[in-house]
């Protein structure tokens, strides 16, 4: 399709929305991709910027000429271009500032002077605030007579003259009241106010937790610096999710669109620690050597003590983190939560070890390669769930993100403990 | 804190959000929480039931006594009420709906009939329309002497006679106009619908992609229902990405508030299927007894293939399932995935192969074990990559959530390929 005919392909690309552009640049690659945003060329809609994947934006900001670049940032509000810009490396951001009109390169500038993944980052200048005597006509007269407006918002801010924020007032709540009454009549005080240096992750929970759609964001002395709006907290919720799925399954910063060999070096690492411990577990089985050699039974049998340790470890494992990071579990909680995971894996210990002593009954029709197969198993799923909950939490008390770092001990201990006490006890009752 | 002053603990608790009524209740278990939702009793804010998990919130609903009940699913809006009740058993539901007034019983009725997990769960009934010969003026003054308006809302749909809606008007913009023009003139006619029936996981994604902050919902004849809120959405987005985690964990409808008997049958099921797929990974060890039985050090150093491969394949695999469950990964891009995993599998399985032999090497001091295990590993991670992309995208294509099923088959594969090729090269080469 984008093969030859530019202006027919325009015509096809046009009237969709931003994003859908986004998508398409995301689709492609190489020469398609180039002579796509070539074909979008002078049109090409700033708000597209926002919607790419951050490796490709790198890719696609150099084919856009600098005019183009400069209208796009003059358009876009103010916490779109510190996103985009705090991306780029420090060349290429120098580069674009120096496009930038004066007053927006403060603005940007500001921005970027706030640390990655904290509400400074999140927010936008651009917002809407009265004094607390004006009435609800006044404020409407001033909406429509002030062109400086941003494209969307859902509260306006009520501020004394020092800037402190004294109450937030809904649209719905202003459109729905008489023009006399005054703001400070109608507006809500108890609202949730966000310090510049807050963390992402806990601003998108005080949107969930409280079903916000904007909030004002405030300096350390209480000043309103700016707001955050729900979209911006949808793609940090949608981002911290990423991170906890993709870190439990032993990947950092990761996705389709990263390259052949940054995707090979990130994973190496993870599987470097694998190694290690792999041959960790290895060395165990090694210490056993001469009772593997009297009974090669075990050999094959000892994997399944292992595995099922693993895998009872990470159901556990997975409930913990992501109750950890929806800070559902915390000091309050936690003991009642690793006793029951205890008991959870007692109980399925002891079922799975009456099957697999069975299977190894019927196999080697052997009832002491069964009873040792039984002991290591309830004793294997006990420490599972022990250590499927206590890692984490240890780990998120030692600062830790616990997504990272707890599959790599969870498995260790599975493996170490799972190995250990089969071919111990096997070498202890057996020969 | 619960224990003797009900007064006392009514004063501390009264003045918080109704979102944190509901963390602490499911904070307290048993006596406690009963004594906690007895103290709040007539003032329970019926909001905090939308707020509770719903295995807490149907231990709650017993305790709350019939008028308090009442008087909640009238304050309640309708979605909140259709979640509420479609989450509880079929006689607490007649019970329920029996006690509500004639006209929310049908709406609320009507929302359960629709399935669960649709856009019909999630809208709301209450909206405000305006016919499209309507001046700004005309709106304003209306909202303003109508006093059944839901609570919140962001945007006006303007619609037709048949209730077809035309466009959607966003408040700020209502706000930004002068009285004299007309609705149709500022309304934005590009705007998404929802259809009832569109999966909750497809109206998120519509969300996300758009950054809406509410969208109309239309029947089969494009007529307007009503409409769903960003704040329902971030409650399915959160619920989406955490079934994606904990079915990659190996675990279903689980979390910190399961009841311990429950908790252990679910996880259970799942061990059970990995019980089988670790004895057919034993049953290819036993396939090599006789090899085994001569050199030991095989059994030792079998673990470290099937882990690296285990591991490897589990990076991708959840690079991929993310992908799938974004619509990121679709039949246009599968194929360049594919070949790409392919590739960082082989390439880190070369690498590994070099430093896992070395290991061997300074281990056995045997070269010919420590070139098995080279050739073993870049097999195992060639197949790794390949099963870590194929095996989602296959299960996707057959219209099986991949989140579900792919870790099981993948850690088949993985260790068998791993303990098969490991050993048969050894029987083939060393004996």
């Amino acid at each position: 399709l984008a093969e030859d005919n530019p202006r027919q392909l325009y015509r096809l690309v046009r009237p969709l929305h931003a994003a859908d552009h986004a998508d398409l640049i995301e689709r492609y690659s190489g020469r398609a991709r180039e002579r796509l945003v070539t074909v979008l060329g002078r049109y090409f809609d700033p708000e597209t910027l926002t919607y790419l994947d951050d490796r490709v934006r790198e890719e696609v900001i150099p084919l856009l000429d600098e005019e183009v670049l400069k209208l796009a940032f003059q358009k876009l509000e103010s916490d779109d271009a510190v996103e985009i810009l705090g991306e780029l490396d420090e060349e290429e951001q120098a580069r674009l500032l120096e496009v930038l009109p004066e007053s927006e390169r403060a603005i940007v500038e500001e921005g970027l002077n706030y640390e990655d993944e904290t509400a400074g980052r999140l927010m936008q200048r651009e917002l809407v605030t009265v004094p607390e005597h004006w009435t609800v006509g006044q404020t409407i007269d001033f909406l429509r007579t002030n062109a400086a407006l941003p494209n969307s918002f859902y509260d306006i801010f009520v501020i004394d003259p020092a800037r402190r924020p004294l109450g937030k007032l809904s649209l719905s709540r202003l459109l729905r009241t008489k023009r006399p009454v005054l703001v400070e009549d109608i507006m809500q005080t108890d609202f949730h106010k966000v310090p510049v240096v807050m963390d992402q992750e806990d601003v998108a929970m005080l949107f969930r937790q409280y079903g916000l759609v904007s909030a004002p964001v405030i300096d350390a002395h209480d000043r309103l610096l700016g707001m955050i709006t729900v979209d911006d907290v949808v793609e940090v919720m949608n981002e911290e999710a990423e991170e906890d799925i993709l870190r439990l399954g032993g990947v950092a910063n990761d996705d389709l669109h990263g390259g052949l060999l940054n995707t090979t070096r990130s994973r190496f690492s993870w599987l470097a620690v694998n190694l290690v411990t792999a041959i960790l577990a290895s060395g165990v089985i090694g210490a056993f050597e001469t009772t593997i050699d009297k009974i090669v039974a075990l050999a094959i049998l000892m994997p399944i003590v292992a595995s099922m340790g693993g895998n009872a470890g990470t159901q556990t494992l997975t409930v913990a983190v992501r109750a950890i990071s929806m800070r559902e579990l915390s000091s309050t909680n936690a003991l009642k939560f690793v006793i029951k995971e205890m008991t959870v894996g007692s109980l399925n210990g002891i079922m799975f070890a009456i099957i697999a002593a069975g299977v190894c009954w019927l196999w080697f029709g052997d009832w002491e390669i069964a009873a040792v197969m039984a002991l290591a198993m309830v004793i294997n799923l006990f420490v599972a769930g022990l250590s499927g909950t206590l890692i984490p939490i240890t780990l998120e008390r030692m600062k830790v993100d616990p997504a990272v770092a707890s599959t790599v001990f969870l498995t260790t201990v599975t493996d170490v403990v799972g190995f250990f006490t089969f071919l111990g006890l096997a070498a202890l009752f057996l020969i």
